[in-house]
C-alpha cells in the first residue's frame, strides 16, 4: 500500500546518516522490493543548506555550496530502479516563518524555473512537492499554494503537484520540547470547514493531498481520514495518506514507530477508502540499512504484512 | 545474580524494537545463557494497547485489537527455554493517574480472572506482577495492592506476587523533561517509616518486593538497600533488587547504562545481602540483538563479570 | 587534517559504549588508519567517577574505585599503535561549578603529581589537557590555567599543555534543554578583546589552544577562527581547531554530525590557516565500531575526502 517515500534531505530534525552513493543505490533497491514506486525529495533546500548547486539560492539566499548534487543522484537512481522522482520546493526557514509569503513564493518561482531547466529532461522527473506544511491556511498561504502549484504544472506540462498538510491534533507539539501531547485538538467539524474552504481555492493548482497521519490519537485517525477523502473527492483532488513511520509518543525524538501502530494507521486508511500511501520516511525508519536497528525489523514486519494481504 | 528480566511490552517510554517471533525466541536463549530464569511481562496493557486479545479490555476500555497474542508467545517461549513467566497487571493510564484506585482495582480483578482462565494451565505460568509503581503508599494504593495481590494468589493457588516500587530519590524526574536530577530526596529515615507502614499492611498479599535501584545517587544506594532488606525480613517478604540497565544520567532518555555503574549497583546489593536481582530490562539494554549497540557490549561485560565471580 | 581525538571517558553527557580492551584496541587501529596521531583523555575524573585508581581522588573526593585502569590501558594502546597520549585533568564538578577555583587547582596539583609519578615514564605520555572549558576567563580561571599549566610543564620537563575553550555563540545552550540555539551570541570584537587579555596572561603556561567549533553558525566560523589564529600567533601559542563531530542542531542530543557540516568546518579551518585539528570525538561519532551507525558512514565520507585531498 505504500507507494512512495519522502527522502529527508535536507533534514530539519532527523540526524543525518551520512550515506554515500552506494548506500543510496542499495536503499532504492530496498524501497522497490516492498512496492515503493516513487521518491519525494522533502525539500531541495532549507535556509542555507541545499541539495543541488543552485545559482538562485547561492545568489539570493547565500546558500552553501553543496558537496554533491543530490537531485541528480536521486533522479539517476530513480531511473535506474524504474521509479519516479518528485521535487520538493525550497523552504527558506525565514520568509515562511515570518509570514512573508510573497517572498517565499518569489524565490520558489525562480527555483522551479532553474530546476526544470536543469533536470526537467530526466526521465524519472514525475512531479512536484510543495514542501510548506500547513494545518490551516490563511490567504497568504493559499496564494503561495496556488501560484507555486500552477507554475509547476505549467512549466512541466501538467506534472502532478503534491502537498502534505498536518492535522492540528493533540500530538502537534514541537520536536524540541519535552512534551509528546497537548490537550486541545482541532475538531472534526473545524477540520472539515477549514479544508473545504482551502480546497475550493487550491484545486486545479494541486493534484494530490496526503495528510500526515501522526498528530491525532489512533482512535481518531479514521474519522479525520474520512473527512479528507470526502473533501478531496468533492474537489477532484487525489487523496493519499502520509503514514509517518517514526514514533511521536516516546522521549527520544524520533525513532522508528512500533509496528502495531503502523498497522493500525494502514488499516484506518483502508477503512476510509484511501488507496495510496506515502511515508515519511523509508531510509531512517524502515530501511534495513538504517542506523536505527528498529527500522530493519519494521521492514520485516511490513513485508510479512504485505505477504499476508496479497496472499 | 540477575535471575529475571522484565519484558517491556507494552512500553510507556522505550521505543519499540519491532521484533517478531524469531527475534524473541533468540532473545530468550540469550537471557538463559547468562543465568536468567524467568521473565516478567511489565504490564499486559496500557491505556488502549494490550498484549493479548482481552475481551475485558476491549469491552470496558475500548482497547485496540492486538496483532499478536504476546502473552501466549512469551508463555510458549518460557516453556521452550525452561524459564518461568510472570504476568504484569493492566495499567489503565487513567484511573491510577486520577487516583481512582477502586476502578483500577475493579478492572484488574476481571483481567486476572480472564487471564487465569485462558493461560493458567500453561506450565510456565509462575506468578504475577502488580505493575503499579509507587514510592509512597496512600490508603487507596495499599487497598489496590492488597486486593489484587490476594486475588492473584487465591485464583492461582498461591503463586508468587511481585511489586517493584521506586525510591523518591534525586533522580525521580520525568523522562520527558530536560532534567536528570532534582535537589530533594526522601531520607533514609522517611523511607524506613513509610515502608514499615506499608509492609505491615500488604504482607500476605505480596511475596516479593524488588525496589528499583536507579533513582538515588550511587553512594546512597547500599544504605537504602539495607533498609529494604531489613524491613522485608521483618515482614516475611522476599527482598530482591530491580537493577535498571538503562542510564538515567544522560540527555538521551534512555540508552544502556555504563557497565561500571551496573557493577556498582550489583555490588551494593551484594553488600546489603540481597541475593536475587531482576532487571529492567534485558531486551533493549543488555541484549546483543538490541537496536542499541551499547547493549551487546554490556552483555559481554556482564558475562565477563559472571565468569570472574564464579571462577 | 585531524591529528588527534578526545577519548570521552569519563563522560558528562554521551552514553557509554561499554567497550572492553578488544574494542579499544581496534578503535586505536581505526583512528590510526585515518591519520590520527594522538589521543586526549578528556578528563581523568568527574565528580566521584575516575579513570585510574587515584589515591588522591579516592581519599579527598571519595571517588569510586574504578573497574579498570583506563589511563594505563590508553597509554599501552597508544604505545602499541605508535600514538601519543595526553592526560586530561580532573573536573570536580563541584569547586569549578561553584567558582572555588583555588580548591579545583589544589586537588589538580595533587593529581598531576600522582599521575606523573605513576605514568610519567610511559613512552606514549606526551602531554596534558586542562579539562576546564571556558568561554570567557575571570581572574580565578586564569590563575587556575596558569598554575596548572605551569605545574604540568615543570614536572614533565616541558611537555605540551592544551586547552579547548568554547565560543559563547548562538548554539551555546545546555544539552539537557529543549533548545538548540539562543538569540544572542558574543561578537567577533568581544571575542578578540577577551582572548587577547587571556592570552596575555596564560601564554607560557599553555602551549596549544584548540577552540571548539560547534557553537557558532557555520557562516560565522571562519571569522572566529581567523581571530583565534591571529591572537594565538601574537602570543606564541599554537592554534588548532577542535572539530566537533556530533550534531548540535538536532533534537536527539547527540548523534554524529552530517558530513557536509563537518566538511565545511574543516574547510573553514583551512581558510583561516589553521593546520591541525583534533576532534570530539572519534569513538562515538566517527568510528565504524560506534553504536551509532551514522558514525561509520561519517568515517567513510571523511576517508574519501582525505583521499581526494591527498590525491
Amino acid at each position: 500500500m505504500i507507494k512512495g517515500t519522502f527522502i529527508d534531505e535536507i533534514s530539519h530534525d532527523i540526524p543525518h546518516q551520512n550515506w554515500g552513493t552506494g548506500e543510496w543505490d542499495q536503499d532504492f533497491a530496498l524501497m522497490k522490493s516492498i512496492g515503493i514506486e516513487f521518491v519525494i525529495l522533502i525539500r531541495c533546500g532549507y535556509k542555507k543548506w541545499i541539495t543541488y548547486p543552485s545559482g538562485v539560492l547561492k545568489g539570493e539566499m547565500k546558500a552553501f555550496e553543496p558537496s554533491e548534487d543530490l537531485v541528480r543522484l536521486f533522479l539517476n537512481l530513480s531511473e535506474k530502479h524504474g521509479m519516479g522522482f518528485y521535487f520538493g520546493l525550497y523552504d527558506s526557514g525565514e520568509f515562511w516563518t515570518h509570514r512573508d509569503y510573497e517572498k517565499e513564493t518569489a524565490i520558489n518561482l525562480k527555483v522551479i524555473d532553474e530546476v526544470w531547466a536543469a533536470y526537467g529532461k530526466f526521465p524519472a522527473f514525475k512531479g512536484w512537492y510543495i514542501s510548506h506544511e500547513v494545518n490551516v491556511c490563511n490567504e497568504g498561504m493559499i496564494n503561495l499554494y496556488k501560484k507555486l502549484g500552477k507554475h509547476c504544472k505549467k512549466i512541466s506540462e501538467g506534472q502532478q503537484v503534491i502537498i502534505s498538510p498536518y492535522i492540528n491534533g493533540i500530538k502537534n507539539v514541537s520536536q524540541y520540547t519535552e512534551k509528546t501531547a497537548k490537550t486541545k485538538s482541532i475538531t472534526l467539524k473545524e477540520q472539515e470547514e477549514n479544508w473545504r474552504t482551502i480546497f475550493e481555492q487550491i484545486h486545479g493548482a494541486i493534484d494530490v493531498v496526503a495528510f500526515q497521519d501522526g498528530h491525532v490519537a489512533y482512535e481518531e485517525l479514521e474519522h479525520f481520514m474520512r473527512i479528507h477523502k470526502k473533501l478531496s473527492d468533492e474537489h477532484d483532488i487525489e487523496c493519499w495518506t502520509n503514514i509517518e513511520t517514526f514514533d511521536r509518543d516516546m522521549p527520544i525524538k524520533f525513532l522508528p514507530i512500533k509496528w502495531e501502530k503502523m498497522r493500525m494507521k494502514l488499516e484506518a486508511a483502508e477503512k476510509a477508502n484511501i488507496q495510496k500511501a506515502i511515508t515519511f520516511e523509508f531510509s531512517h525508519f524502515m530501511s534495513p540499512q538504517s542506523a536505527y536497528g528498529q527500522a530493519g525489523h519494521l521492514f520485516n514486519r511490513y513485508k510479512e504484512y504485505l505477504e499476508e494481504k496479497t496472499g
